[in-house]
């Protein structure tokens, strides 16, 4: 695939997803949404990405929606691709149909569901959907130019991309509140003490910090665990009961167990030398998985 | 409605709930849960209330139960203005019955459905109800007076005002527990760190700091959208799939997006002017709201 | 019951179960599965009993599972103690078959019921299960020799005991993802950073400093309500909306409050001298406990 507004670049098992509109401050399109959906697809079909890098080109990360339509930006039936949706008998609109979908969600939602390790690199601003759509991201490491801004109160609109649900269970009610209450812009070493990032280093070690964090990974981690371990932590954030993990973790440590990947794992921890893994995402995924049903919009 | 034990005042669309009983050390009664609940549907009703800040008269925040019934404080067949629950054929008592109901819980879960952002400003000691009652508000700051106790095991009780949901949630369950098992008094920055509160300022500057923080938002966000946020955030920790938001957020982009209030919203932005909105939580609340129905106690 | 792999011994109300197989590591076997499960019935069943504090003996906390049947290890069908579970008409496994379940997670499961307090005295290596096995305990804290480890995707196995709920719960998803992913073992100052234990102490003051804990709740609070908040606290991590917390602890209170134990509690208090509870576990628990239906395996 040919991507218009993202790079998509794999190097040594990492994949690296760039916003790639610099003169636009990489602000956020139906493009650039098709573009990122595609890229996470073609990344879980290839068994050569291990892991996902999602970085900015130039000074932003992603400024936010793109306000070209001026005040129509989020009026379906005032923008230029006009697309809204029916109205039921009784004159109120059909929030089930998909045209009410809210375009940043698409996004967070295909990262949630993603098989590989997602690290976001924020390199400068990342406002509006560019800091919601890093929240299904599994870890956040940011520039000390990062900047981040859940503005959505200011606009007069609500935060999006499913935010609530993420927000809250990275930095809790109360920050994530505060955060979005206000509306301000805020730094990098903000968002550390709230832990919207783990990490804030110098703007020309970004990139190499996020590398080391993704090799780690690459180089220890057998890539059908990887898998599991990121649906089974993400899937458990809304279990309700903690016999639902053990139901599946139960299933997990069974079939598992009699892989030829763990009897290398165990073998060469014994051995004191480096694993090889052989088993496949493709290929290898246990009959269990998915466990679950995807939750349809509606 | 003229308050006996709070003090409600309304001053630049910021309402200052006060607990006024402070020869009692403002502990909670009967009277003050009516009035506090009272105090929460005017702010609602009242679009001239943008944000609110609930402290303390005096020494105290508010030093929890008043004990002046003694021994039968929490003995419902026993106090004076006694009022039971029916009992059922086999004995047992009629747990469904309102009688039961805590009247912490009556005051937090008011709280947790206002529509206005909650800050609370914790003065002095804050023990109890005095401590529980602060959960659902949104914001917590202290005084470096203040200091907070979960003292129900001490007293043979359990915590009430549905705090065990809610302290979970803002500060953990290790960091919950710990403070619910030892039930002992702890001081405002034990407080800090453990997340309960996210600032401690000088005993002078309390109620100016919680002034600052609801004016920032008073002046700059849409009332609208914060009405939407704090129900978006709140509900959404009990949402078992991030798809459950993606609903309800698309909803809102999409009828918020053709609203006049999201036109000067991004108007203001690109002509770098302060926003002005216009709609108001009274009457132009979109009609998907609320989207759930609230759980009845039985 | 006369144990081989543990040690229990109480001392002053406190019982502390020590993992005793110093020349293994304290490896984690089925004897000391079984022999967990039976302490943890043991501790609630006596009243004597009212803290648990769960230590290592020698050098290590846990070194993880007893690898010393080499790559059949967690391998069912080759494993010497043979025990796999049926198989489908179409071939697949009967995954709702208890030969299915996860050792681990029988032993999280079981404390997660517990009627105690429990507090982790970690005292060294604690890997695998060895630091899984902890997350269900209320309190962690670390001697500076500690090191922890989630080491499953090196091994090709995934996170086990029921992990992936509890862990995302103490430490957030990031976080819970990080260690997860990479697999590295790391010191206890990590630890402490990332909220996975409360304190760091000298090797030579972990227990002192756990007994002092322990100490505190026994001699302040009422058993009664220390196994009720035990409860209300871990049962309401997967509520959905806070009327749960409201019926649960309305009844609690309203309960308690006809008690002998809090007529003494307040008393004592508003006497100004220390409490005498007479209630106990084994006897008082009020009717409506338990609330919940305990989930099965299936």
């Amino acid at each position: 695939m040919a991507y218009q507004q993202i790079k998509y670049e794999v190097q040594d098992h990492i994949l690296t997803i760039t916003l790639n509109r610099p003169d636009k401050m990489n602000a956020f399109t139906h493009v650039m949404m098709d573009e990122l959906i595609a890229a996470f697809d073609a990344a879980d079909a290839d068994d050569n990405v291990r892991a996902i890098i999602v970085t900015g080109a130039g000074r932003a990360f992603c400024a936010g929606a793109d306000l070209s339509e001026g005040g129509a930006t989020f009026d379906r039936a005032a923008r230029s691709d006009r697309k809204t949706a029916p109205l039921r008998p009784n004159g109120e609109v059909e929030w089930s149909d998909d045209a009410v979908r809210d375009g940043g969600g698409r996004v967070t939602l295909r990262i949630y569901k993603c098989l590989k390790p997602v690290i976001g690199a924020i390199n400068g601003a990342a406002v509006g959907i560019g800091v919601t759509m890093q929240l299904p991201m599994d870890i956040r490491i940011a520039s000390v130019d990062a900047r981040f801004g859940f503005v959505f109160a200011r606009r007069g609109i609500v935060p999006e991309a499913a935010s609530s649900w993420f927000l809250l269970r990275i930095v809790g009610i109360s920050q994530a509140l505060e955060w979005c209450y206000s509306g301000r812009v805020f730094p990098a070493d903000e968002a550390l003490a709230g832990r919207l990032v783990s990490k804030v280093v110098p703007a020309d070690e970004l990139i190499t910090t996020a590398r080391a964090i993704a090799r780690e990974i690459v180089e220890n981690a057998a890539p059908v665990s990887i898998a599991l371990i990121r649906q089974q932590m993400w899937r458990m954030l809304g279990a309700d009961d903690p016999m639902e993990a053990h139901k599946v973790d139960s299933r997990g440590i069974y079939s598992r167990g009699q892989s030829a990947d763990v009897r290398e794992g165990v073998m060469s921890f014994l051995e004191k030398r480096p694993a090889k893994f052989a088993q496949t995402v493709s290929k290898d995924m246990p009959s269990y998985f998915p466990w679950w049903t995807e939750r349809e919009y509606k």
